[in-house]
């Protein structure tokens, strides 16, 4: 049996994180993590006609980056598991058209990156994938449009607010070729403390982060101190906050060796209010700059731990709060 | 290894088809299959405010019975498998949010019954989890006004279009309860044939179909006369026409042993024009009639292939085609 505990299953076979590449926009490439991407877009528009279009590219971009960086070819990867924020995302869905590879849609929100690697990870351990691609997506300009106000009418954002990261990520898993590996995963519950309120996603979503942390120490018998690194997609710097509230509550004592993406992801004078958030923001983080630490043994453990807010424009203007979820996975090496 | 060909995987543990489910509304009711349906609603906004909410309580009460039907209770379900056709799948994470259960969200459009019975015998396969649910559900209303005309228009329907089923399936697999196992899989590709027209989704995906079911029989180097079932979802008659005939093309013969869902979903009096849609259709029928009569061994292998329009309205707004998938996964007893 590999399932451990309620709600964690471990990878007996060790599935291997062999490659990984970001793609970000300009305002990412000017931020705290600006030198680790691989590739920082000039114009956000990508060439594109539509936001759209160039979010799509951005995935495409990564996957071929990836594929390059573990050293395999594109038909070494028997599926490719990617989701992001767009209705029927179709960021995905359109990248996956350009490949020649089995493709699965999924949909975490914010939450997907951990959710693909999760399922992903399964596919290569369970011996069904020899190599399989895990990525995702997000854009400012096309989620802003989608789930709040067109650009154009240059709304005032409220201190609450995050800052939707241009960015993709995308990892290559595969049976072996290198030392870090998926050791275990947490499939998250689906919380909602009935937050209704879009432009606060951390308070949303901490209390997901915080169930599926609090489940994940239980099933492996665990603490923070057990990982070099715990680090949460994009909880933003209030959502971070709460987690901190919520885990102490729960007496499980966060440290230094916390971190969240989407508060790290821009210097204060960028002015992201409470910092980056999007599925495209701690997938580009962990394939790049977590990778890249990863590899050089400055860290060892990572407990990376993706939230997502699955609420739609219709279910928020029905009056329905927005339920959460966080998905969680362990890089060892 | 459980990889099969270039596409396929095969369950060595034959996860266990163990309970089955269908909730549908008042017009799929007076269908072909009305008798086999488990709850046939009175009123398709099932007591709720909103054709959404109706969709979501659909998807949950198709739940409920199938873990009942399998003889389990909800807390020895370990992950709930769902998507659904609405923006960011609210049908689902609205239900899963009701349940205490671990949560995988999937997108493949109308493909995703079987994208969820792949992925969900996986997991039980692999030993990640003893029980796992895996759900879909459609709704005429809140499907039509989301990817085409507000009802109250009262657009004129063309003549390829298909009538979204309001409808939701559910089945339980697990290690062991039941003769009838998941036997293998095979994963799809996004196939785009430049169709464009949303009123005409059996031309869109019929290629995609063909394409999947071509890999099908040459990773298990298989023919159509090895099932007793070969069952589209939602193709439609001119969809599954166009299937015969690309079948052929490809020296695959499908005979009498073949059938569509969407197909015989209604009755000719009905007026559907091409037939039933959506991912509630495949769903609904599978967890009824089909498990009905494996049940019964009148049938004792069947090829189930849910096929997927992956667009959404914006994609089709900027003048993009229609990228199309389908997933296949098998039956026996």
């Amino acid at each position: 049996m590999n399932k451990v505990g309620k709600q964690s299953i471990v990878f007996k076979n060790k599935p291997r994180f062999i490659g990984g590449y970001s793609v970000v926009g300009p305002k990412e490439g000017q931020g705290n993590f600006g030198r680790f991407f691989h590739t920082v877009l000039k114009d956000d528009l990508f060439g594109e006609n539509s936001y759209e279009a160039a979010e799509s590219k951005m995935m495409q971009t990564a996957f071929f980056g990836a594929v390059d960086d573990s050293g395999l070819k594109s038909s070494d990867i028997d599926v490719f598991f990617a989701g992001d924020l767009m209705n029927q995302i179709i960021s995905s869905s359109f990248a996956a058209r350009s490949f020649d590879i089995p493709y699965i849609g999924l949909f975490g929100a914010c939450s997907t990156m951990a959710e693909a690697l999760l399922v992903g990870a399964s596919f290569v351990d369970s011996g069904y994938s020899r190599n399989v691609a895990c990525a995702t997506a997000s854009h400012f300009s096309s989620v802003e449009k989608q789930f709040r106000f067109p650009l154009e009418l240059g709304t005032q954002r409220p201190p609450t607010s995050q800052w939707t990261v241009t960015g993709a990520g995308c990892a290559i898993l595969g049976e072996k070729g290198a030392d870090i590996y998926i050791e275990c995963a947490t499939v998250g519950k689906v919380v909602d403390w009935d937050v209704v309120d879009v432009n606060n996603m951390g308070a949303a979503m901490a209390p997901a982060a915080a169930q599926t942390l609090k489940a994940h120490f239980s099933d492996f018998g665990r603490t923070p101190d057990d990982y070099d690194l715990i680090l949460t997609g994009d909880l933003g710097k209030l959502g971070s906050e709460i987690l901190f509230d919520l885990c102490e509550f729960n007496h499980i004592k966060l440290s230094n060796n916390y971190g969240d993406c989407g508060q790290m992801m821009y210097t204060s004078s960028q002015r992201t209010f409470m910092g980056g958030s999007g599925c495209g923001c701690g997938a580009s983080v962990l394939c790049s700059y977590i990778l890249h630490r990863l590899r050089r043994a400055e860290i060892k453990s990572v407990l990376f731990i993706a939230t997502g807010a699955l609420m739609s424009p219709i279910s928020s203007q029905q009056g329905n709060s927005i339920p959460c979820i966080a998905h969680a996975v362990v890089f060892r090496r």
